[in-house]
């Protein structure tokens, strides 16, 4: 029952929390087509995560830190390696559980640091002035979205009403957006935190990023245009955002990391040095069956390591459970951008999906982000797949 | 011992989290210049709400809604009023308990929702600009700020370092803020959480919002001006968030609501309705001892309700805990601003603050802000303070 090669094979093991049959929420990581209760190898004395692996998040184990999670990681596979007879009755198909949100997100930070994406959107949103805004290339550009309406992947997503302003118009109409939109993006969920006061440099990421999630941060466009001046999206972004329901441990890309895009102009040392690495995962955006876009992380400007120094740079405390995400991937080609408002060019060029043309999304639609990485020894591992379906406003 | 007159007497009865002598932090309620150990009081079989009032935060308490609240405050009041007797031991001078941050903070959110305020921004960000942007009469503007930065009052405040570059200069430096700023705000504290989905309407307010804190929200000019577009404030603003360690119940402040000022043009109907009512609070801003602004908070354009509808219209759910600020506190006269940016127009005026001139913070500064409210029967009920001192930056 246990695969151990293939796309969720030994080198991969993400987490992830689940239920079945009623019994009380607990960690457990994906074999294959297969979920390993780890809760219950906790309780039957097979791996001894001080009680992490029973909870109902991801959280305390998160908050145990980098030997912790070796710890479990080297455990684990040793169990599904050498002693996976000792396993029986604690392996569930995938199709007999239910997956939850897989931790308590703290606080979530969204990042804008593809070049392609932010030139895109400028383009779109500023004709006739420069693409990039002046500080886009001295500091990873970001802000606060909300936490609380981080949801997992498989939950639907319901139309959201609010403002919005035609150009032409003198005054808002109140009404479900017209403009729904997805921005495929990658996740880090912050594992060990720090103290008020702390920073977190580009040489520590690993001491305090447990893992990769992939993300759809939903937006509305026409919401988000109305309303962002002078403060940042809100409305238009903070009622739902989807997270992969498996958890990928850095320790399982290890051979995903590439060197990131060379920076000019040269940025402060607070955000230089650390090997100035980036991850090699190659997204996919599906739309309603339809594979329309294929973005590429890699050329991402800005890092994760450098978007967590800065994220701390003055101070701020991060949480164990605390989420930031890359912003939108895009890639320097249209068929390679992850939104549909860069994909059809702010709707003005239609995409064929299907056998429909489609400009932003409808109801009953339903998009899907994937990623594949390179894993150790050839091996190539899927991230756990983002994906819900539109529900029409109510 | 028990002062149920002044300031902090029988109708005031504002809830905090405390700690003294090594116990495990609970619940109080503060009257006079003692507190309350409902935690114990609960032990003892004096009072009933389930177990929360044993919580190491309120929002075991606040999850329970209007009714429990209102049984609550209502079995303390008979307490305190006809039963003192049984208190004792479980009362506590104020000098001898270390006070908590009183809630776990879900989301938070900042409105700016003085027109004065936005209007002197405006005026100095923007010159030869309108100062108010054209959505601001139609909705009121909020973003997502950092949670797990909130503090509670007398949490020194380290001085942010950050990027931040002259208007003359090519590039950005990197160091210390050199225009630390505050925000002298009201917090609404949501008690009653919703679903993802859901609404709750302007006249819904009293159902999920609990009660009331002072907030500081620390500001970092040069830091905010630089990286402020296009996604809004991020590190300017997260290094911290004071609020006060009391929450006043909504119940305490029913003689404080007056009609909000009248708004033109119409707002949309979701933002319509409910009573139009404002809160009739006079804030203090005391700096180094000296009050230098005592900005009102009756004449604030978007009331809170509207900021809870508005902030829900589009399906996000609200938890117990999230706390939402009214922004920045300011009336129309210089000495009512509740930012030292106004205050001091924009570092161009400085002001007096005992025998020094000033403009943004110094080390070792301290700012305290205070506000009373109509209470019952001619009562003057005093908030809780919200202070903290600057330190160096490390």
């Amino acid at each position: 029952m246990l695969d151990l090669t293939g796309p969720f094979g030994i080198h991969h093991l993400p987490y992830g929390v689940f239920t079945y049959g009623g019994v009380a929420p607990r960690v457990g990581v994906r074999v294959g087509d297969a979920v390993l209760d780890l809760g219950g190898a906790e309780a039957a004395g097979l791996i001894d995560a001080g009680g992490a692996f029973g909870q109902p998040t991801l959280n305390a184990h998160l908050a145990q830190g980098r030997a912790a999670w070796t710890a479990a990681r080297d455990r684990i596979t040793t169990l599904l390696r050498d002693e996976s007879a000792t396993l029986d009755g604690l392996v569930y198909p995938l199709t007999d559980v239910t997956l939850l949100l897989p931790f308590a997100v703290g606080d979530y930070v969204d990042f804008y640091s593809s070049e392609h994406h932010a030139a895109n959107v400028g383009a779109l949103f500023r004709p006739g002035s420069p693409p990039l805004l002046p500080n886009w290339k001295h500091l990873p550009i970001g802000y606060h979205g909300r936490a609380g309406t981080v949801v997992v992947s498989g939950t639907d997503v319901v139309r959201p009403c609010g403002q919005r302003k035609a150009p032409t118009a003198d005054v808002p109409t109140y009404g479900p957006t017209g403009r729904l939109d997805i921005e495929a993006e990658v996740g880090f969920v912050v594992g060990a935190g720090t103290a008020l006061g702390d920073r977190v440099g580009v040489a520590d990421f690993a001491d305090h990023v447990f893992g990769v999630v992939l993300v759809n941060d939903w937006s509305a466009r026409d919401i988000q245009a109305w309303e962002y001046q002078p403060l940042g999206p809100f409305l238009g972004k903070s009622f739902a955002t989807s997270v992969s329901a498996w958890v990928t441990p850095l320790a399982a890309l290890e051979a995903a990391w590439v060197p990131a895009p060379a920076q000019d102009p040269a940025v402060l040392p607070y955000l230089s040095g650390g090997g100035h690495r980036g991850l090699d995962l190659a997204l996919e955006v599906e739309w309603n069956g339809t594979v329309v876009s294929r973005p590429p992380f890699a050329p991402m400007y800005w890092t994760p390591a450098q978007q967590l120094a800065h994220l701390t740079v003055n101070g701020a405390s991060v949480r164990p459970g605390d989420l930031y995400a890359s912003g939108t991937v895009s890639g320097p080609e249209r068929d390679q951008t992850g939104s549909f408002l860069e994909l059809t060019w702010g709707g003005a060029e239609p995409v064929t999906v299907g056998d429909a043309k489609r400009t932003f999304l409808e109801d009953g639609d339903t998009v899907t982000v994937r990623a594949t990485a390179p894993g150790r020894d050839g091996a190539v591992l899927a991230l756990g797949e983002v994906t819900a379906t539109v529900l029409p406003s109510r």
